[in-house]
């Protein structure tokens, strides 16, 4: 059993002309904005024409499917909203890729006593925080952050969502219960470079990797650049770039391939050419797939920015902003995913995410599996993002054996 | 002979209320603002009042002395402008130390045939480009520059200087011709840590550092700070860091106990905790006080930089903004300082100037002598700048024994 790639080529080419910059050729469907809220409309009417039950739950969530749910589902998605100027697939694939499952499933007269549903999440790609519409299914929203919500020019959630004729609180009506899901399975493009050089088509995702946010300060002397002697000065960018220098190390005997330390954001005070930089403030994002990990690469940064201030005579002082947990995908879904692959003959890899995806969170009340495929040039959250059909056909195709393998059900 | 500190103190202590600000507590004598001006008629008042004629040139230098300047005259001074916040010794030192040393040879009736003059110059900090008056004196200026020189404020100069009742043109008659000039004495606050932190009184300063100003463009791939693995990443920060790292190498192989080498501003893009650096925007400032080291620090940064963008991935592009030379002091006039020093038993060292002072212009025209004194933590262009009133009266009494010796009199 195959599914069909012409029919999805022309779904994801249709749901990509919603929200279309003909300046820039991006694509604009930011959380609750119009064209957010007309693809949703074009979901539901695609899924209707196919023959499909739909509906918004009350965090504007769409789901499709058929047949009652009273009995555990497997639920296929991902997120229909989008970054500002993005490409046609972030999302989107999974949401198409569902839709075309349950047709292919229809084509070849699988029935199965297992509910197959789809859903488009809202609100993942962060315009009022994320993760908004998996939040609201994992039943992990609260009344207080959706009230206070709000975009990066001030507009509330809560305002954003009744202009769309949407009620905020209702989002907490959203939530299912685990017995309601026997699993959630999501296809992704990866976002990132490694499929793509390695030549490989899928990724069978192992979990999402965790995440620390540090904004640190060391703070020295600002100094005229051209009176104080080079041994004289507390040069807060100096300290900076001697941390640079050793993140390589640090990985090197605390991290593991996966591990991941980037420094994103600079900011010298005064900033200017002829001052030697009083202070540096600037972020470190490190990341990996297992906690001790993270809590050893911290360790690491903290002795290493602490052994650096002290040489050249800083003050180092730092915020931790966030500390998320890897989430591993479900073991077993995993498994079952790369067992459908093989079979399939497909090149694969096992990999972590290293970006959040919806999936995270469904994992709080299913099995929860995620499935890659490459990105161009690692390329995404730009107009540029692309990736292959015969990719797209190639990950499709392993949604869709696992999901029959889920039900019980061959097409082999 | 010594000068009369109690003068010498109230005097400075009398000027520095022109353009202070209560809140903050520093001076603010920008260039031809009404505060600038108004320190320029308390000068004048205050040689007057002591018995020399003054006069305002066309570029708002003021001169006090005695008598018709038909022979080569020594000169003695520095600026009375000062930088936003300032303190009170910048500049300012060096015209009330000039004026002290007159009112000196007058207490102790020293005749000279040698013209003794004072200065204080125009516009020597920068509002409009800095060093103006200095500049009309050796000659430097044109017109076209005079017409089209603004502040940041887009501020014109000749409409600044029109509002205190000045002709921009007339800066073009403020030139003074090499044989109206025996020499020029300007005592002034280091500015910099060096005297302070060896505990010694006296710099006598050989020349004024040659400065070379970059901006430096490493143009590499910004990549989500997740998805991206390390060892595939074109990160322009790293490029950045790496070069930081070389530069003490850099001095070390290519440079003298003079060579300064500063990243002073940075910017990052997208400039993202999230996000690999696609690009750094940086600047280096290289100085030295030979011309042939700065060429060599200039293109072992080249190489450097050259080189650690191959490894990294990254595009180098970088534009001189501006190359100075260095201006050596008269190295006659230098030794006649040092001589005085060392016969008044004050502790000294030779020393470079790491910043522009007007006594590089007038180098341009006559024999030019630089004198510092220690400023307290190297700290200046602040309201916390500060000098002893121990090392002030050691550096005027320094002064007065170079123009003594300069005149052929004798004052030990």
């Amino acid at each position: 059993m195959q599914i069909n790639c012409e029919r999805l080529k022309a779904n994801l080419l249709e749901l990509g002309k919603i929200g279309y910059n003909e300046n820039d050729h991006g694509v604009y469907r930011l959380g609750f904005s119009d064209s957010d809220m007309q693809s949703r409309q074009w979901l539901q009417e695609k899924a209707k024409a196919a023959g499909y039950d739909t509906y918004m739950d009350g965090a504007g969530n769409v789901f499709f499917g058929r047949g009652t749910l009273d009995r555990p589902a497997v639920l296929m998605g991902s997120h229909i909203d989008s970054v500002p100027a993005a490409g046609i697939f972030d999302g989107s694939l999974g949401v198409i890729a569902a839709l075309e499952v349950m047709q292919t499933l229809d084509d070849h007269q699988v029935v199965s006593e297992t509910p197959v549903w789809g859903v488009a999440t809202a609100e993942e790609e962060g315009r009022f925080g994320g993760m908004l519409g998996s939040q609201a299914i994992a039943g992990q929203l609260n009344p207080d952050w959706l009230m206070s919500a709000h975009d990066a020019d001030g507009l509330y959630l809560k305002d954003a969502m009744a202009a769309q004729g949407l009620n905020a609180m209702d989002a907490l009506n959203a939530a299912w219960r685990p017995e309601q899901l026997k699993a959630f399975l999501e296809l992704h493009i990866e976002q990132g470079p490694v499929l793509f050089q390695d030549n490989v088509q899928i990724g069978v995702v192992e979990g999402i990797s965790g995440v620390f946010n540090w904004i640190v300060h060391l703070r020295g002397k600002p100094d005229h650049a051209g009176t104080a002697p080079m041994h004289m000065r507390s040069d807060a960018f100096m300290g900076l770039a001697d941390f640079a220098h050793e993140i390589e190390r640090i990985i090197a005997e605390n991290g593991t391939d996966k591990t991941r330390i980037t420094v994103g954001k600079v900011e010298l005070k005064p900033g200017a050419p002829h001052t030697v930089p009083g202070e540096a403030v600037f972020t470190v994002v490190g990341r990996d797939t297992d906690e001790k990990v993270m809590e050893e690469i911290a360790n690491a940064c903290r002795k290493a920015l602490s052994a650096i201030a002290r040489k050249h005579r800083l003050m180092f002082e730092y915020e931790q902003i966030s500390w998320l947990a890897p989430k591993p995908c479900s073991p077993s879904l995993t498994d079952l995913i790369e067992k459908q692959v093989q079979e399939m003959g497909y090149s694969y890899q096992r990999m972590p995410s290293g970006a959040g995806h919806d999936t995270q969170f469904l994992g709080e009340i299913t099995e929860a599996g995620l499935i890659f495929i490459p990105s161009v040039n690692g390329v995404s959250h730009a107009p540029d993002e692309w990736s292959h059909w015969h990719d797209v056909e190639a990950g499709t195709n392993v949604l869709l054996q696992s999901v029959l393998a889920l039900t019980g059900k061959s097409g082999k």
